[in-house]
């Protein structure tokens, strides 16, 4: 991954092979961030979705075939125990331009993937939620 | 619903239960913002999607059933009438990671809704345009 | 189209019959700007989106018939050659809420498009790559 830091906001380049969710989350480490927002585009393959589940407090996951565009990504860099967290939703489309989305557990870079990250002025920490089974933000 | 605000930038989570668009519009009204752009993720019930008709100046509407991941929703802060107006658009997906989108009229928060807001430095108005049948922003 | 412009943003709403990509890349041509990054949602007509074949280096392209929603439009404003080019790509939903999405080639606005550019600091290059066959953020 490439990236270029401008005060509040990095412009990242992922490129093919990279994993997503790692390497964004290196890129915040790197930079000593665990505080913001994402939106990406571009290309991907291997990508797991994910539908959480309320009741059981468990995600359903979708293994989507082949490479894929990411017609939408977005989400938000936080921070659990002490490491930058990355927590993502995406929707993808394929070659007939067909989406699936939902929470993104994996997604490997194709061609390219653009994401800027806009900078939070500190850490986002999420904590435990009993209610809901989740790390939430606690802002 | 809770918040942080930094600046220029308000970090928003939504609430088991907390309608969408009444929450966000209540966060502007409490800040005295009425003019920014938002982008979320997160999980929502009873969504309600629209789809414009231009020629007949009304919109069809499609209830999702059950719970949907919000892969994506995006939009804008507005003031209509002197009031702060939400108006977004979303992509949900469902357990099978099927999509659905449209004008975002109603959701209901599921486990967690997160959303960044981004300020403008004043209102963006939104006045009725006779051609389209809409409040269109004054920018 | 009519845009207003605040320090690092740019608030732009595309009217009726705006093709959408020249638009953007004419606001930025007319504010001197070449580096940042756009979200937008409204509605189009004539929408061309496409999905990259990284193995032979071209895009199938599909048509989408009719009006539809833009439920999420993002991508990246950088320079090719001296001049602006915007990079979107787009999840469009038709009266069914059913979604198409990928790399958007053309779309031509309906009712309104709401768009909000955050700018970088400085140009954002693009160059070809000919690994991928692309032109490339030089990040």
């Amino acid at each position: 991954m490439k990236w270029r830091r401008e005060g509040s906001r990095i412009f990242i380049r992922l490129q093919l092979g990279d994993e997503v969710l790692s390497s964004l989350a290196e890129v915040a480490g790197r930079e000593g961030v665990s505080g913001g927002w994402f939106s990406g585009i571009g290309a991907a393959s291997e990508v797991e979705l994910g539908y959480y589940h309320l009741d059981r407090k468990d995600y359903d996951r979708t293994l989507v075939e082949g490479d894929v565009e990411f017609a939408s990504a977005s989400g938000s860099l936080g921070l659990v125990d002490g490491k930058p967290f990355v927590h993502l939703h995406a929707v993808v489309s394929d070659r007939e331009s067909i989406t699936r989305g939902g929470h993104l557990f994996r997604a490997v870079t194709g061609a390219t993937l653009e994401f800027v990250l806009l900078l939070a002025d500190g850490p986002i920490e999420r904590t435990r939620d009993e209610e809901t089974g989740l790390n939430l933000w606690r802002v």
